[in-house]
């Protein structure tokens, strides 16, 4: 019925691992499932992965509220279970390139769900909004989406920024989250720095990490306003590290320029907290400043981008960038180190 | 005392009125207090602003808990009276120039207000912070401020970029709020959007809109952590200009490249709702796009960088690339129009 | 047009002053307004105050979105200047009756308004609710209120339970507000416990104290959730009081079984934390115990009732019984003593 | 080193199974754990539970920074397999008695946790409020716990009030989550309304529902505000109840006067607000009556007591007095059947 790949795909290129996995290898959870595939610190590894609607939006004709259950969205590719990776241990993710791996991206209405309606949580007794699906078109040339208005008509190329909404390990303590959630172990984070070029940090909560992906985006705003991106298929091509020890307490991302950390939790002010407060303790600790200097000098130089406002927790990144900070090499130069190694893949 | 003049000074230029408010002309509160001059729409203003200790942090030595009443902060310069402004109809200020009137900014960690600390609202049983004030000179050649660590010994220059943390008019009902507050009116909404080149529109909600503005800041974090930006007094040339109608519901502000809506509540999901609908209705106003579309596609572009997370409501601004949008004119071209007459005002 | 007095009434009995407002001198804000009347401590005032409506729904068929301006409701009557009163001492006001002024209620769901809908803060795109007006018979014999269902065929009795919805003070700081807010100056708390029999204290923040009274309720659920009670005119009978100095940092009230406290901000969880440390120092005062004694003592015995959801700022109860704490004399017996006055003025 | 039983006990007297687990059969979550034995609708149990602590606070020189993992807390008593539940029922479980199983509870003011601290959640960089232990002697005869002060002087006797923090059954969806935590599926609500007397019923989400219960209170105020109660080992006799669909979206308990709902989620309103959007959806069915109706009457008569402003989601109960309700049958009577099998229970 769907165009893609029925049976899982496993091949070992010269240094890539490609894995495409077979729909009844979805994960929708994160902890709480066997691994598809064990895999070494080092590896380079290529995943395909459904959309958020595992696949189930392919016109404006398909409904969400007829062929979308929210118990089941946002199919993981994994869990990988990482040789190596004790609690206590920081798994490095570093998004090489994400590819889009279908010719089309979806968005929806979803009734109930988003940041612009009553939701399960912020009740009332009002009517859902009108079900309505969008699609995009992908030109690969241009590296466009085109939003093509519904109710009305419109037609706007929009510059393609694939990313990825969840990145995640298995939670502490034999949690096990659905794949909708965002919260320490990462997650449906939902946020444009998961994109090629950024470096994930995630402390590892069980043995071999088990980490997965999914969720793809072709782009996405920040807020994550109707509760969806443009939501597409991708081809990750990701390398797998590993830290032993150093856990943070929550997501952190690096890129060239950057410094990141991700709150998800309700209200939203105390994500901001959450990503604040760790960005202040790392700040301080990579650059020996007393933890009160370094929130005086973080409150005059971070920004402070929403992620979503609309999944089971809302996730905020708090971000400085290095040129503002004292030099510091951050886990021993592992970001600069793995750009390079992206770098030399080439064409892969 | 204080370095700064204690005669209320008024100097007409060319086209330019200059006003330099008596300490005892200081409002700090948004409605409640008689204008201090009544302005033709059109009227280049140039304004001095003390800073929101109304002076009083010089020194590390100056502390917050001796020195700084909190129901007394904010000092604005205004109100201004603008001749014909009615109920409803939309006052747009133009900032030109916004130059550091002092040598130094001051911020502080004042007690129990903040980010990263129990507040009178997020109140807890635990001990404050340490009260602590960081000077931060200015180097006006390299357009610096320099960050001096104070429980560490660490010095960073960071670039100067001059903002106005307050610009408000009276509120509605006849309500009178404290110059500590972002509501409706616009307020103590404190984004690094507040710069030259941005021009704020706000809704007239009494007779003369009594439009004030405060708070300079020789830069600012996203979120404002630690309650209090580079505090400093300012100087501040804008551009006073009337529409007739139109009333925004809550401030908005255009660049030369985006649109923004500033939303300020609490929690701070509700300030993003607010600034995420204003905009969504007013790109579906200015496109002719259906609301349902305007959601959908803003959902896909907007940008939602958090303004603070520290003052009586959270500010969070909701912005909208005009190159993603179809092409639109706002508010009949003001914006271009103002920012043509700021040119023109060359070395004022 | 309306049945009530179109003149201000004001009359002198034995002990206590009788005073009906004439509509133009409606208040609609806690400060901001002159005195309707100078009384001095210890003067018993009866009270006639129209409903949140200023009775403008008298029929089923008044329907609010046509009939209610959100700015002005909750009419006042007041403000009263109290002779003495000056910032810092506490104002106590005994309610020694109330009793319903007409012979009907009303209640609304009022367009945006409430707790089961998005408004202007929790905003969403979604439709209004139906706007609907139930309008409650009074039996003063069964001393009931008669609940009729609009859209379906039930009727239900229901007890008369007298309260007022707005008890406050003129704001610190030469704010004023809206009579729809409930903060540290009392205002529209929306609570059952403010009821006769019980005794406020309030903090006064200008000279007078400049009180008001309104917004009676014939009842009241617990968070008032449709956003509107059974909306009534009240007379209330009430003793005014003063206490020099103590100014209670937010509104306190106590019972013959009771100390309550009352905070109101947003999220709710800090209206709790606010009520909660309250009463926290309240205790600790009052009985010299430690603090953290206190924290945990009441953490074992109060009662934690919403009072309302639904307002600028949601206001949560947190009350602790005497008979759990150690004998105390609260405001040197203030409450003992106004309630033995109120028995002593018997048929008044 | 413990009291109590080391190794698992169950017996069977004439209806009743007694069971007291073994220190490694306690489970630490919601779902992911093998059931301890497969019971019959109809089965009265007694199940003894350990406290939150696991019994580690024993003295007050016992600290909760040293004995207590949090993720490790709220040891549970079960799962229990129920035959024949299945997705989309309803279980029922009354508390036919609840009987404090040692002499004294215990209380602590743990190290960033508790309502009147920042959390990990609600962080700050504020040092933790000093760790102290409290415990409470239980007088059998008098039926009370003893505060004593740690930091002053007093000793108050308060009335036993025995309750249970957690009941609950695995979650939906495939997740596994932390006694800690209250949600749709029950678990760490931590309301006084879980006692003897009242009937709890929750949806079903997997084959044999899978309930536990644990988390005793010897008494606790609303909002459980320190973060712990008087927190003991109980006996627990409860009857096990089956209802074939109807299964609720969140938590319901009946008592001889009233039905309740149970909403947790952060911020609080949000817990308020579905709690009360289930109450209404509960008495429109129940009665007939049109949802905007059963909103209005219940705005009129609901109570709304705070549970907790301390888990990782915080509970709000909405109820509604029966007596003020039209005449209902809720479960085919289901209550008042388990009330009087109770009762036939005797002495047991």
């Amino acid at each position: 019925m769907y165009g893609f790949a029925t049976l899982e795909v496993v091949s070992r290129g010269m240094d890539v691992i490609e894995y495409v996995p077979d729909r009844n290898h979805y994960a929708y959870t994160f902890g709480g499932v066997a691994p598809v595939m064990r895999v070494q610190p080092g590896t380079v590894l290529r995943l395909w992965s459904d959309d958020a609607f595992g696949g189930a939006l392919r016109s404006v004709d398909d409904l969400s509220s007829a062929k979308v259950d929210l118990r089941f969205v946002n199919p993981q590719t994994g869990p990988f279970h990482v040789e190596g990776a004790e609690p206590g241990d920081t798994l490095a993710l570093h998004l090489v390139d994400l590819e889009p791996a279908r010719d089309w991206g979806a968005s929806a209405a979803i009734p109930f769900f988003g940041g612009m309606t009553s939701t399960d949580r912020t009740v009332s007794l009002q009517e859902a909004l009108p079900d309505t699906t969008w699609i995009y078109e992908l030109d690969r040339e241009r590296r466009t989406v085109a939003f093509a208005a519904r109710h009305s008509d419109h037609r706007i190329e929009l510059p393609l920024e694939p990313m990825l909404g969840t990145v995640g390990v298995a939670p502490a303590g034999g949690e096990v989250r659905s794949s909708l959630v965002p919260e320490r172990f990462g997650g449906n984070m939902d946020t444009p720095e998961m994109r090629a070029g950024s470096t994930a940090f995630l402390g590892v909560n069980v043995e071999g990490a088990m980490f997965s992906v999914g969720d793809g985006h072709y782009r996405q705003g920040e807020g994550e306003a109707c509760g969806t991106a443009v939501e597409g298929a991708m081809t990750t091509t990701l390398i797998v590290e590993l830290i032993k020890g150093g856990a943070p307490g929550w997501p952190r991302i690096e890129t060239d320029t950057h410094l990141m950390t991700v709150g998800s939790s309700r209200p939203m002010e105390d994500s901001w907290r959450i990503g604040n407060a760790e960005l202040v303790q790392w700040v301080s600790d990579l650059c020996g400043l007393h933890v009160l200097d370094a929130y005086q000098l973080l409150s005059q130089i971070t920004l402070a981008p929403i992620a979503n406002v609309v999944d089971a927790n809302y996730s905020v990144v708090v971000k400085a960038s290095k040129a503002l900070l004292p030099p510091v090499e951050v886990y021993g130069g592992m970001h600069a180190d793995l750009r390079a190694r992206a770098r030399a893949l080439g064409s892969v």
